[in-house]
């Protein structure tokens, strides 16, 4: 059994919280945050604002905004058996006087929509051999894929998630607009958008490939430059166009 | 017992023809190319490459490149009771002899991956209103989903297409760039994917926006771009993150 503390009351931290609460081999023994208003979710656990007040553990769970991150750590009093990791996919490996480390969920989390930890990406790195084993059977007591990442890739992995999460969403949103313009329910584009997320499960993105761009339907990019109006809309659909083009013009696709 | 007649053997009349066989209320009688190779895969039904040859159907369904649909629907044996119905988002109803109509399947098909028929948006416009009874009754027979969708509304939802599925596919190929330059493996991005997509199944997608251009993480920001050495990706990442950042200030989010 893994005591743990978990710090901060974010989408994270309620995320990891709840899904502790569902494995054998962890138990959270204490949310801190400085800010009492947001601690009464979690009234079951014993409580603080204040970090001098924080019990002992096996595990400090960080789940605070990257900037505070190394003050929280830094705060968090000493005790040589005990790990002290962030989830942040941003902030390097800490070098504090703690064990030092990083349990980072490659994943999008909302308050009101529940994640399943089975088959999520957990990326670990830590300061000592022996610690990436602990961390380890914790996420995989979780259901969750392990993976050993260090710093610097785990800030690419940050950024891809960028492109494939945030960017894709703004598409998304950019389709509903659209769609809205003519009356249309985005329900429409609903089956696409998963078809389109299900493809890649079974076929790399690069041969998943379809639409104007790739098979230079130059007819049907020029009209649909004149439907759109928004001249942001229009960059968008321009450059994205050329960057496809331009790849399977460099691979001769 | 509605008989039909498929023109083109391409990825959507590949399915469709797979698709009609599962129902008891539709008869693929026919399948044109006028390619005899392409031909060899419907060895089940009558084939032919010659239009002169062409059965006689209560629908002839119209699966060929945009550029060929006109041609190849003014060539089809008049019929006063065959409909002949094209499938694609970006030709208009045409006005020819025959009872025009529109039967266009809004999801990405590849040969090579089954798709599901059922909840599947067909979006239906006929010349005359009876057709239109006739082919809802034809797509909810395929389990699929109707929409009465004119060919303006038509023309947008190909370019909302072209957004949530050609350039999201592009962003996730970048993901998987991204990824493999640090040898990390394209799966460790897939539960992100999955999770991104099936989120606006329950939010829209204006709420449902995250990441740094969200919030503008300018420190981020900065970092992803010194990042990324691949000066098209810079492009992106920057035009990306301003409509963001434009979207959310412009109502104040």
């Amino acid at each position: 059994m893994i005591k743990i503390v978990v710090l901060g009351t974010g989408n994270v931290a309620y995320h990891f919280i709840k899904a502790f609460a569902q494995t054998e081999n962890a138990e959270v023994v204490q949310v801190y945050n400085h800010d009492i208003e947001s601690l009464k979710y979690y009234t079951e656990y014993a409580t603080t604002t204040s970090i001098s007040d924080i019990l002992k553990a096996d595990l400090y769970l960080i789940c605070i905004k990257d900037d505070k991150v190394l003050n929280v750590a830094n705060s968090i009093p000493f005790n040589e058996n005990s790990i002290v990791a962030h989830v942040s996919g941003s902030v390097p490996l800490l070098k504090t006087k703690h064990r030092d480390a990083v349990f980072y969920p490659l994943q999008t989390f909302s308050k009101d929509k529940d994640v399943s930890f089975s088959q999520l990406p957990l990326c670990i790195e830590t300061e000592f051999p022996s610690d990436y084993d602990k961390l380890s059977l914790l996420a995989e007591s979780l259901g969750s894929k392990v993976y050993n990442v260090n710093s610097q890739q785990r800030q690419e992995l940050h950024l891809a998630a960028v492109f494939v999460c945030n960017f894709v969403n703004h598409l998304y949103h950019i389709g509903d607009d659209i769609c809205s313009r003519k009356e249309l329910p985005f329900d429409i584009l609903k089956p696409l958008i998963k078809e389109t997320a299900e493809k890649i499960f079974t076929k790399k993105p690069l041969e998943a490939q379809t639409g104007p761009a790739k098979r230079s339907d130059e007819t049907t990019i020029q009209r649909h430059l004149e439907q759109l109006n928004r001249s942001q809309y229009k960059d968008l659909y321009r450059y994205l166009t050329t960057s496809i083009q331009n790849l399977y013009e460099s691979k001769k696709l």
